[in-house]
């Protein structure tokens, strides 16, 4: 008997019809002979209500009131999906985060799972119960309740795999898995059958969020399976796994598994930064003080003493940005500075590059080919990502997808 | 320095602009110099909503399911209270039934509250915090979540009075307190300044509930002193305690403090019962087995080894009766039965009725003079009962309002 653990995001459980739907998706999986652990989010838009809600009342409430607020929502949810099992003659029980074990690390909004103990899970898995599970939540040694921060569904779900020793772990989604590029744009994209965890870390960090990057760095830890497929239809998805194995029917070994792009760039630059000791230090820290989140990072070469310092953050830091910037003028004595918010970032990904030179060379020939500037250039093991203006994203990934072999051969 | 314990209903926080108004009434106390301790009910028809929905995925739920389902409501309620204390300059932090130390019996959906340790509430109040508590909610002794049922949150902030052995327990309710009978119907209608539990317990079982039963039960078992009060205004309410203090503006002695009436009255009658033992006792066991709450039974004399059996319960139990009654002609061989359902009870309570004879016999009198056919009579210590046609409802009130000396001089 296999134990499989599987997780339904807040839209696939937006509404009864959808609440049924995947009943019998769970259903389906029990009648299978399979042991069937549930994580389920919060009800469609009952999280973003809530909050709402709240900052009607305090623009700015305690975390830990926050937390109080929003862990209700998956306890909806887990009653409700539980509920429903039963009117389908189905053994099903809900647990919360505390019920379920998930101890976390006492930081609202924001908690890391600490450990998970699963003695009650395994005890109503093993009475022939469907166990329903909230996400997103945890509790603290002080019974605090926790919440894991925005989309940490897919953590909590991945830790109760890990907990449960889980054979699989199943991600469903509102797409069948993860693409070699975002299928509205790039007509010839195809589904990626298995991705590893760092190529699917490497994507997940971007546009396409189909599984939080914590819930892939966790799985990679414990050696986790994962399935990210549909909840809407019965195709098979993307695994996810640590080697991923040679498919026959692949003809040509890729190199590059998947281009995906970015819409929210902001980019910053710094002009005229002396060149001094720990300017650096000092700019990075201020902004981390405020809480921007930084992406990409350029240093231009020394001019006169002094330099230009360029960075990359999302769009919605902007007002964050520059309370920073405005407090570093008053310490560092830069020129001028710039933010531009018409920029977009293409990247692409695959384990193969560490073993093939060149992959670089021929992003920017293929760019340059086809007419296309790049402002910023930062790379990995496995990625090479390039800032552009947003209007040349199409083009772009398709030129790209085109370039590095991954066009599908019937579409 | 005082211990205050408040309680808000659903209602009074049904909305942010009313969750100000309660913030602000909270503040108040806590201004005053007084530690406050707040239970609060979910937010307006939170409850309701989220019954409807469960409905809708399974009509007979689990009860488990439901409490996991219901508790969330007041835990929403308590987080945003507290942001909006915090939001004023408050320090307070909310509680859910669990954290505040409620522990119940495990009967889901009914569960009676076994205990509270409030040493977590006193701490926080000791920090000099407001306590915002879940109502109607607890944990058995597995962590199971709990309900009291609805209404509970009386009753949670009664316990909760006995727990922080609180000086007041202040009820708000979106009426001035207890009237001596409806003020709608009866314009002489006067507020009670002060009422004994036994007498509230009576007044309460009847239409206007502005307290739960059990809370008046427990509040008498450990000496509460209640204050039911309006959330819309600053007037003094109704003080309920165990001795009532002869008021000196009060210029007669009253032996009747209130009349009040219930329109949810289902008055069954089974005739030609035999007159055998055990008969009585077959029909309210299959009555308790689907689940009617009987209130008033009057059994008539034998004629021809045969009786009638007549008695009440709500209007919205006709289902149970009748398959109860169905069921019951299998196994006792009555004559027929009726159900009517234009009645109402009408009822006068008083402590003085004890050591005053007649009260009985001038409450029918009244009757009589005003050409009132009762139906049914049932007498207590405290109160006499009286089903009459519902059309009477209004003329019964206002002549023994009357009659028992009640009518206010100045209205």
């Amino acid at each position: 008997m296999l134990i499989k653990v599987q997780k339904f995001g807040g839209s696939s459980v937006g509404n009864p019809e959808r609440m049924r739907r995947v009943a019998r998706r769970i259903a389906e999986a029990a009648d299978a002979g399979n042991q069937v652990a549930v994580v389920v989010s919060a009800m469609g838009d009952t999280t973003d209500d809530l909050i709402a809600l709240s900052r009607e009342l305090n623009p700015q409430p305690e975390r830990r009131e926050m937390d109080m607020l929003l862990s209700t929502g998956e306890q909806q949810s887990i009653a409700l999906l539980a509920m429903t099992l039963q009117n389908m003659g189905y053994k099903a029980i809900s647990l919360t985060g505390r019920q379920a074990g998930f101890r976390t690390d006492g930081s609202y909004s924001s908690a890391k799972i600490l450990s998970v103990d699963c003695q009650r899970v395994r005890d109503e898995l093993e009475a022939g119960k469907i166990a329903i599970v909230a996400g997103f939540q945890g509790v603290d040694h002080c019974g605090e309740i926790n919440t894991l921060g925005r989309g940490g569904s897919d953590t909590s779900a991945v830790a109760l795999a890990i907990g449960l020793e889980a054979d699989v772990c199943e991600i469903f989604t509102d797409v069948d898995g993860v693409y070699t590029a975002d299928p509205r744009i790039v007509k010839k994209a195809w589904k990626i059958p298995e991705i590893s965890y760092d190529e699917m870390l490497e994507m997940a960090a971007m546009g396409a969020l189909v599984l939080q990057p914590r819930s892939v760095e966790l799985a990679k830890q414990y050696g986790v399976v994962l399935h990210v497929r549909s909840s809407f239809n019965h195709n098979e998805g993307t695994i996810v796994k640590e080697e991923v194995s040679m498919d026959k029917d692949m003809e040509k070994e890729l190199i590059v598994c998947g281009v995906a792009h970015d819409m929210n760039v902001l980019k910053v630059s710094l002009f005229g930064i002396p060149n001094r000791h720990g300017m650096a230090g000092d700019i990075f820290e201020q902004l981390a003080r405020v809480g921007v989140n930084v992406d990409m990072i350029v240093q231009s070469g020394s001019r006169d003493m002094r330099h230009d310092i360029s960075f990359t953050c999302g769009r919605d830091e902007r007002v964050k940005v520059e309370t920073a910037v405005q407090n570093l003028m008053l310490t560092v004595p830069m020129e001028y500075y710039t933010i531009v918010d018409t920029l977009a970032k293409i990247s692409i990904v695959g384990a193969g590059m560490i073993t093939h030179p060149g992959v670089a060379a021929k992003m920017f020939r293929v760019f340059s080919e086809n007419k296309i500037n790049i402002s910023m250039i930062s790379t990995s093991e496995i990625k090479i990502s390039c800032i552009v203006d947003e209007r040349e994203v199409t083009k772009a990934l398709m030129c790209l997808h085109t370039a590095f072999g991954l066009d599908a051969e019937e579409n």
